[in-house]
């Protein structure tokens, strides 16, 4: 057993972070980028890495983390984080490590508040990514939209008519909430990476359903979603992040343009 | 801002958990009774008191936790948790929580533990039981399943001819490689939460797709998942659980059987 057990791996404060993702498109690891982002912490990126494309492969194949590797496991998919001798996956995994590591994940007296900034996170990747990835690809991941465009259709039609106004609603009552706090942000008063999650999925469901989204914004139900994602928007670390070539636009990922799916709802 | 900056709420190793999930089916609060009873932890369960269908309904309604709690946001969905002053959803969130408080994240003296452990729990939670669940709902949860049954054989046709098998492939690469340690465990030679998640992503999917699982079984190339699943079945407090009446029966949540859906892949 001694032999296998895997061994605690020493990061230091200042190790760097090394985000492992499909170069060519935010995706989800667009969630960690803006983490990491407004930490102003050093990390390094395969998305503007040569041959980052090939080390994203290594990891899928299998070929890393090494099989005899003591400590880390195979993983499944990215976004991938190497930290030091730390290897993990899983955006939401990924997204709560670094942010209890930065202080973004409520106020540090406060040891309850990841355990509720973690169920905001996935509430808001569930609710506002998967679900919205299944509105292009609702019959299968592995075929192309266009050998599913009338199933498509008929999800997102769904989508922008029951749930994205349920997500909305859900994210204005926490808004509302007390232990919200004073302030545009979910919990206790603080930026948490809940905040910097449910931005980049406002920005993207507005890329994929520009009618639904200004619809649902002219109706000012959910006006403290759109504030919080204008006052993420302006921090200025995002803002100049926005603004760099690190931001890569959408395209085939998770957030698509189809003008047959734009619908008002 | 110090009115409303949540507290840290004290809870002691003796403070008792409270699970707050649908009565009448295992769903997804299931994850979470398998931990508890793994880690003979004391518990109550809306599932088996007084009132509880109610009790769920409160918390869906925003009733619970009420508006001015300082410290507890509302829910979107159950599971909940409530564990002395502090309420928190989301399966892997609680399963998370549960887990370490309880010791079931891997070794003490292995820090990293839980992420990697984390990481395990959302990939086998995403892929064999969101993408199960969509199986038999493609196009919205709203409808009844009558209303999608054509698009429910063509996605399950898929996902047991492709996905189930990478997903079962996955955790197999995960059990050989060498930081899964000795044992039928995925991490470390020590049973996790991972463990007895998978376990349950298991038993429905069997539940769902008894042809698929039989032929993939029977093939043998993942057979160190299918040992997972029987190690996790034998051990005392499980079994001891399983044959209760705390265990209820499949019916109507995430792990449905149709027939017509009861394909071979």
């Amino acid at each position: 057993m001694a032999e296998t057990a895997p061994k605690r791996q020493k990061t230091s404060k200042s190790t760097p972070y090394h985000l492992v993702y499909w170069p060519g498109l935010p995706g989800r690891g667009e969630h960690v980028r803006l983490v990491l982002e407004e930490a102003g912490a050093e990390y390094t990126d395969t998305a503007h890495t040569e041959g980052g494309m090939g080390e994203v492969l290594s990891y899928i194949q299998g070929k890393q983390p090494p099989v005899d590797d003591v400590a880390n496991l195979p993983v499944c998919a990215p976004p991938i984080l190497r930290h030091g001798e730390l290897v993990i996956n899983q955006t939401p995994n990924i997204v709560l490590y670094i942010g209890k590591r930065e202080g973004l994940v409520g106020d540090a007296e406060d040891e309850d508040g990841m355990w509720r900034v973690n169920a905001l996170v996935l509430t808001a990747l569930d609710g506002l990514s998967n679900e919205v990835h299944d509105c292009h690809h609702p019959i299968a991941t592995g075929l192309y939209y266009e050998d599913q465009k009338e199933e498509s259709l008929r999800r997102s039609a769904d989508y922008v008519k029951n749930r994205l106004p349920k997500f909305l609603g859900y994210f204005q009552r926490v808004l509302e909430a007390k232990a919200s706090g004073d302030g545009p942000w979910l919990y206790g008063g603080n930026l948490t990476v809940a905040d910097l999650v449910l931005f980049q999925c406002l920005d993207g469901v507005k890329y994929m359903f520009p009618k639904a989204m200004a619809k649902l914004q002219r109706e000012g139900k959910h006006d403290r979603v759109f504030a919080l994602y204008d006052a993420v928007k302006e921090r200025p670390r995002i803002k100049a992040y926005l603004e760099s070539k690190r931001r890569q636009k959408y395209g085939m990922g998770i957030y698509r343009y189809y003008e047959e799916l734009d619908l008002e709802g």
